[in-house]
């Protein structure tokens, strides 16, 4: 039996790596102890490090001491249950982030992210999270994948698919999560989309729009300009929150600036006084977001700016798209109500007299996998290269959260057997810019 | 020229009957003068008290002092535009309350709620309504519609339709309103629905769940018990609010003792630890709804009670609908949140853990009326002698208003010239109890 | 382990009831051998025997001689194989008649009618079922089911399911396939369907239309009296197809005068010449149907006649739904077009100009039971009592199969342990007209 | 009054340039009488041959003698009448080949392919066409446009229109055209898309797919060398249908040898038993289309080929999709079901079993152009420049028919003003391989 070795969290930030467990078929841990002969164990080529990890390595939502991080998962089969049927030793596959059963009535319907038997807490299991239900995270050398034949994705062959293995990473996760967004926030052809916050799911969400979705424009908001910089890159618009601090109105005249050009149909702008909104507006920001200078968003107000900002710009009629996370219980805020019930004070009125429709919450990353999958293949498809992403070892992963944390505009994938090829490194970490 | 009365605000809770000017082919008011070659003008044969026109006789949202009120339109043709190609002298017919003009962009993509021609305040025109674009309401004995054609839904012959005309008047607003809310908030065949307010919206929603879409078990709740047992005779179970006012988790309490039946899926059941939830939560209460012992909501906690209310009770994955009105500006709250921008303090962490999506706004109504036009004629939907309609003259009209200001559970439809027959009338007025 | 017996295909038209093994977790056939871990066995509760069980008993696409027959199933769980986590004996249980894995991408994306992964022949397993994959038929006392956690429905305590025991034996196939074949066909609110065909399947879509899906009216045509009087009963308008046999636009005409009422929008009228259309029409016929005089239909232009009817009478940008059966290969046509290709002669110059969408094939079950199952136990839906629902036992079979096959108007359960209460089948027997 | 010159059809294949009268706000013709004082006098910039012109220069179906042929119409308002109350002269324009009232339920409802209101002799009024309710062709200088509000899409100002002018003069027929066949078709992310025929719609569809809707692979089919070299440097797969001509299964063999790539599901491929299919297939040939060695199709077994091979190829529980042209009254077709019915032998039992969803038709333009405009304004979509387009003088159009009516893979777009700068001419015809 191999080794294995891990990303540990010993609390609030402080993270290890050090030797974990070796999977077996089994889940014993005290929040439930279940065989798992649907089980898959996997070796681990690409596992990245996501911003919902920042929230518990911060200590904002702190998982158990001891809990191995990582939940965006690409690998290679080495040992399958008695009851997996579809895959074998040296399958390469994507994980997704959702830990789901395939039998539950919310798996069926396609809600593989509110399954109701992979976590005794609540619909909806994830890997080496807060409260997820005890499944061992992945960013380490191996790990357990339960129902292996519902929740694997096949890749191919690996002659096929290691070129492409950077965007392939991002199967497991921020790929299927920014693409639900707009997909559900009814993102159609020739639409112009605002999105809040330029990291990576805000970033790839552009992508899709602008490579996937045909949207006409993508105006993108942020208070990093390296971030900023990466979406002007792959073809948005883009709006430095900054220099709109504190102005009444700001963001909207921001916009009605920008869509100035006339590339939206006459008829609407005369109608509305000259008054510009976008079609669909996506909060990629979420509750631990920062603002201004970087400060850290702790009133009720500052935690409400992204979805406010949402509902002021998007026109009537139209559909605003919630990926980023809010949850019940937020131990930084200040008062009862954001501490225990994660409320918000939102601009409600003006959202129903819109007549806006909210999509929202965790994605069922298996209802997209498959199809982004296919996308990146037939050459549709390209994130990696715009998100600044860098390859580094697990023993590398410590110092990478540090620095993600701190806000850098990078997306760190591990590589714990140094098994990604040079050239796709390469191709990932080539200057944006020359090819868009 | 005939003579004409109608409605009229004179000021917060003074409203008078008096007569106002026979309509023509223009719109001269201070809001926008403009030619109507496209208007037909209708002698109004039922013209309905609505739940929102209590919100500017209480002066809440005051219209200019001479407004005539009213948007529930059904009536007969007397004349029509140069323009007009579809609809002669005599045509009997419903008047959506949306004033839509069918030529803008909004209009063709099925939201006459946000029309982008007929009101140069905002998108979306109204009769007889606070900042509505001074179209003239239609609690009077005539009236002009604009963009007739668009407009008019026809009703087919008078023999045909005088027996249904009590059900037909509310083809104009609360039957579309309360269908649009269960509509797209996806209620589907089966499945478990929560009503938020026994007012007739809330009440046609129920009917609308439980006739039309195939809904296996609506749940309803007030404060008022008479308003419930109205919801009783239909046959949903309901819920007094008065019972559990101030019990922390006292409706979730409630729901899942009155969803103990065993009649959902057991499997939910299990995996959400015994909790139960509804497929669809709906909020028919609003901004002005009354709480515990009459009090108005003023608050932003009380204002903010029946969408958190909703957000609780709703299943992961599940749907809320918003049909009440929520407005930006609301002069009785006393915090400038509330006042200027209509604020509401919401739960939003639970919403979004539970990825619950959110449909709300105001109903295009001709989406909707021809389909519920043809349920009626088939037998398939009973409405009004549900809400304990009542037929009454213009002149009842300002004791009507006081009345239903004081939470009377009925339904007032005004029949300016005497013209509904008196077997209308009593079927209606029938005991429900005996039929359901 | 208990004797078995079951309904067994010797040959066409020579069906015996006999003893047959009694099931183990293993499927073991020509077809293909596999080990079924994850299999439920069933005691059976009702069985019914299904319209097209008659394909295979008439020798018009014959089973392997041994098979036997069903795929309507309903039972109380015995044994559960090591994989199975949410089952146990004693649970009640409906079986949909797609055998489906849950694993596969098409079980995922709902259609469990395609499933990859329980038929080697091709997409999609029957149980007892001509190249169904070799899966036993659930015409016996006990039965194996795969995939128990997916494909079984829990349908509570005995306690709440026996009094609806009849209509609740339905989820198995017709109720859902007459359901998805409405639903796709995209009834509304209000529409006019006309329906070909008043079997069981044609019947219970009526059903759907009427109690479920808020149909204005719903039209049944048929060549058997004795159907029509069930159709009439029920609520619908009926053609007599023997009265326009051989008249040029016969049931464009009889459709025209049925619709004559006004019930439709006068628009549409006046803009089509007064030809009337209806909004959705349904094909419940299928290949092996008979026409004028009972003759079976076996010229291409014959077994083409109701989906070229259903082409003629639905209304510009309608919708047609074909759940009743066409297959490639049908050894009673005498031409090679019809016989090797399973083809028709269709008028799809008329279709296309009209702009027509066509949804078809098996219905995926599971898509559909939870929520019929909901809507039985919420008393909106009632079948069994319309269709003549007839119990019997597993003995009385052979003599059922002639019965039906000779086109009698009843839908034939099989209770193989005599244990459906005798109240339940009193309530599906009693005159139905007495409750419309 | 200006000249006023126009292409006119004077009896098959006799095409001639000639004076005709410069329009009013009137429909004069015996077909119908009626005002148009919502009518628009537009002077054409571009407007287009379209393959359906074909069908009525060779006679196939005739239109009167002297009609102005001619549907797909950008151009500049000169006129309004007095009920428009939207556009004003010097707006630039693009026309729905659709002539639609935007005031019957059949608008409303986004089928403007089938309004009541503009052709007495079926739902859907058409410029210049067969049968299409007498309203003037728009191969001319000048043209009137009824009910100009509803059917007029706004380009913006003429200095962002014109570099644009080749791909926006789409908007009228084509590009809608392909899109609403993959759209409604439901072609998604990463899709496989097989598509008959390599014409100006087929090549458009090809665009859509790989441009806007993300689809991972679109494999294109022709007759024509010429057409597939267009298809290959837009980045799609070819089939040359000569090369499997009279071959049993060439088409799905050369579909399997094409994914044989390894881009597919692989759990698919296992399950199919190596079998591959497609996930949408468009057939975009139509009636008339011509077969191997150029020989009309006119037996209903080859006029029905091109559908019964998308039947083959699509997967189960997959899409078909017809823009492509079928209709009743076929004169050259040699037998009364084709030539009085449109008649089409199809492989029904396959289709059937599959569970193919078939949608076809004409295409309601207004429903995508706004969009469509978006998108090509945005960057995201590039059409002329692949379809060989051509500007040529209204004089030059006689020639243009002979030569596209001869099977040349050209696109001619007809400018009788002179309009059409040179730099967009050039654009559009530069060599497509250089920039793909």
């Amino acid at each position: 039996m191999p080794r294995n070795r891990g990303v540990v969290f010993r609390g609030a930030n402080n993270i290890v790596v050090e030797e974990i467990p070796y999977p077996n078929f089994e889940l014993n841990v005290p929040e439930q102890h279940r065989k798992c002969p649907h089980g898959a164990i996997i070796k681990l080529i690409a596992t990245n490090i996501c911003g919902s990890d920042l929230h518990m390595v911060r200590g904002r939502i702190p998982p158990k001491v001891g809990t191995v991080l990582g939940h965006e998962m690409t690998g290679e089969v080495v040992e399958v249950g008695p009851d997996v049927e579809n895959f074998k030793p040296g399958d390469l596959v994507s994980v997704p982030f959702n830990v789901a059963c395939g039998r539950c009535r919310n798996c069926f319907e396609g809600f593989t992210s509110a399954c109701l038997n992979t976590n005794p807490l609540a619909p909806g299991g994830f890997y080496g999270y807060y409260l997820g239900g005890g499944w061992q995270g992945g960013q380490s050398e191996y790990q357990l994948v339960p129902y292996a034949d519902f929740n694997l994705l096949s890749l191919g062959s690996k002659s096929q698919a290691m070129p492409y293995i950077l965007d392939l990473a991002f199967l497991s996760d921020i790929l299927p999560t920014a693409f639900d967004a707009c997909y559900r926030a009814n993102v159609q052809v020739g639409d112009t989309v605002y999105i809040a916050g330029a990291g990576p799911v805000g970033l790839t969400a552009a992508a899709c729009c602008l490579q996937l979705l045909g949207a006409g424009n993508v105006i993108v908001s942020d208070y990093e300009a390296e971030r900023l910089k990466l979406a002007h890159v792959m073809g948005c618009q883009t709006v430095d929150m900054n220099s709109i601090a504190g102005k009444t109105h700001g963001l909207r005249g921001m916009i009605r600036s920008l869509l100035g050009g006339g590339k939206l149909d006459p008829l609407v702008e005369a109608a509305t006084g000259g008054e510009k909104y976008v079609d669909v507006a996506i909060d990629a920001t979420g509750f631990e977001s920062c603002g201004h200078h970087g400060m850290s968003r702790q009133t009720n107000e500052e935690r409400s700016e992204a979805i406010n900002d949402i509902i002021r710009v998007c026109k009537p009629a139209g559909h605003l798209g919630i990926p980023a996370v809010y949850l019940p219980g937020d131990e930084a805020v200040s008062d009862t109500f954001g501490k225990v019930r994660g409320g918000l004070t939102l601009d409600w009125g003006i959202a129903w007299q819109k007549g806006l429709t909210v999509t929202q919450g965790q994605c069922p990353v298996k209802r997209y996998n498959h199809h982004l999958m296919n996308a990146i293949y037939g050459g549709r498809l390209q994130v990696a290269k715009y998100l600044n992403t860098r390859v580094i070892s697990l023993d590398e992963a410590p110092a990478a959260y540090k620095n993600f944390s701190q806000g850098a505009a990078v997306k760190y994938i591990i590589d714990p057997h140094n098994m990604i090829p040079t050239s796709a490194k390469k191709a990932a970490m080539a200057d944006p810019s020359a090819s868009s």
